[in-house]
């Protein structure tokens, strides 16, 4: 079943792009644009890597790790072992396949085309028939204040495994991003039938692509539905800091957490099963179903759900 | 057998590097400094690329890919097998492996270090005693004037296979360059007891290296007697364009060929037995051995004789 008209969903990484998959197998395939974060983006050895955008892309592809939860399925690792031996930064792993879009997309930057087009243009390499657009082609930086100062997201997130204590987020260059003109065309769809938050980490993956003035704007002007799928399910993240983000930050650890901090971006808030007893408590319409999305099934099954939970909402 | 003092190679890739290899085995391990070719390095997909250096380093290391003539042995291609449904520039083959080497001396050149003291970091991680030192750290591109045109080397070299006729070579940047530090410290050595030019290709490999005025001048400043061994064998090149290239240039393809282009440099010149009637012919002294190398004991039998050939040239 699926709702009529293009839908709109924004994606972090893993959580996100499962939700996406989803969508895009419960849609027609060209009726969905995914609008990715871009706040994890950083250049690493000299190359401009983009892993929201990535994985997405890989998953919407079938190209995806899917025990990894990033990078591509059969992958070789040549070349972090050489990069071991000559005593390159190892910390961040990048496999051999995954390279060629890391080493093609700096390529290009640097030749001075937009990150959206070139992402556009890999999509169409890959297959891909939804849009996957980055929410900005200008830079904008996820900084984690912690408790041991300032840190750059990946340092915090995968050099220091999220260990230090958050004290607040910063994006930096967003007040002055532009949204990626894939991502307003996306927004600005006639029969834009919903907008879809995906179940990714608040904070750090939809947070990033908020704080983009022009792209707030767009999303509360559009007139389709917002719906946020919760990515805390019984209290705990089903993958990732976000629980523990939500303690060191101050926030009532649980899916009503998430719906508050959406506030009124939100016009109705999908619950875990789990979280049953909240939907009640909540200031948007609610809807509770199983999200945990452990096969393809179980994505399309949400997806399905939350399209038409978007449907009665208009 | 080795000879005393230290010895300075000059060399390019595959030809060369057997010699160079030959030599490292013969001598004391730190008595060697190999002089590599810059004239092919160029920039591809964003990435320095320095080839002969590589296959130096390769070769001394134990890595070389001795099917391929250069790159890793071992090797895997996820990364041109995914560059190429990308719709990337695939006509110069990168392995996985080989790939770190790239990526790293790129970022470190990006940082501002010198081509010489990356590889000099490079050589020493991977294990090499024997100095290798590119010609020089500035850019020195060798450029082949053909009947087609004038084209980047690795244009005519890999894409073209060497198919254009040339007319001449030119080393943009060689006026201006400076040897690299490690290779005048390499030439101005106390007891340097022999200059040797591999068997590499004159015109591509080891004339961008004479077209570097400082290197040319500290090579004939350098009272070790310079020995050059011949890449031409009954008239054919051992491997390469080397004989093409002569006739396309109007010069006789044979070793006395070579032993004439390289002319009041060389103070000796080694020939295979097939050439064995060219000998009295020649300006200088020569030197009449089998100079196929095609195990490692061929190439430490030809290093061995190479040495003792120049020594008794003091």
């Amino acid at each position: 079943m699926s709702a009529a008209g293009r839908v709109v969903a924004l994606s972090g990484g893993i959580g996100g792009a499962k939700l996406a998959l989803g969508l895009y197998r419960e849609l027609p395939p060209d009726a969905l644009s995914v609008v990715c974060n871009t706040g994890d983006d950083f250049r690493h050895l000299g190359l401009h890597v983009s892993p929201d955008v990535d994985t997405v892309l890989y998953t919407l592809a079938g190209l995806a790790n899917r025990e990894l939860g990033w990078g591509r399925a059969d992958e070789t690792w040549s070349f972090m072992e050489a990069l071991e031996r000559l005593g390159g930064e190892t910390w961040f792993r990048l496999g051999d396949g995954d390279l060629a879009l890391h080493v093609e997309r700096t390529r290009r930057l640097a030749a001075g085309e937009r990150l959206g087009a070139i992402m556009d243009g890999v999509r169409r390499r890959l297959g891909v028939a939804a849009d996957v657009v980055p929410a900005s082609d200008d830079p904008v930086r996820t900084l984690v204040h912690t408790a041991d100062g300032v840190l750059p997201f990946q340092e915090y997130f995968v050099k220091l495994a999220c260990s230090p204590v958050v004290t607040r987020f910063e994006f930096a260059g967003a007040d002055a991003a532009r949204p990626a003109p894939g991502a307003l065309h996306a927004l600005a769809a006639d029969g834009l039938s919903a907008l879809v938050i995906c179940p990714s980490n608040p904070f750090i993956s939809v947070d990033p692509m908020l704080a983009i003035p022009g792209l707030r704007d767009a999303l509360t002007a559009c007139r389709a539905p917002v719906v946020a799928v919760s990515p805390i399910v019984g209290g705990r993240a089903v993958k990732g800091p976000t629980a523990k983000m939500m303690r060191e930050l101050g926030l009532e650890v649980s899916a009503a957490g998430v719906a508050a901090h959406y506030g009124d971006l939100i016009d109705g808030f999908v619950l875990d099963d789990a979280d049953a007893a909240l939907a009640d408590t909540l200031h948007v319409p609610c809807l509770v179903r199983p999200t945990l999305m452990r096969s393809d099934a179980d994505k399309r099954a949400l997806a399905a759900a939350v399209l038409e939970f978007a449907a009665g909402l208009r």
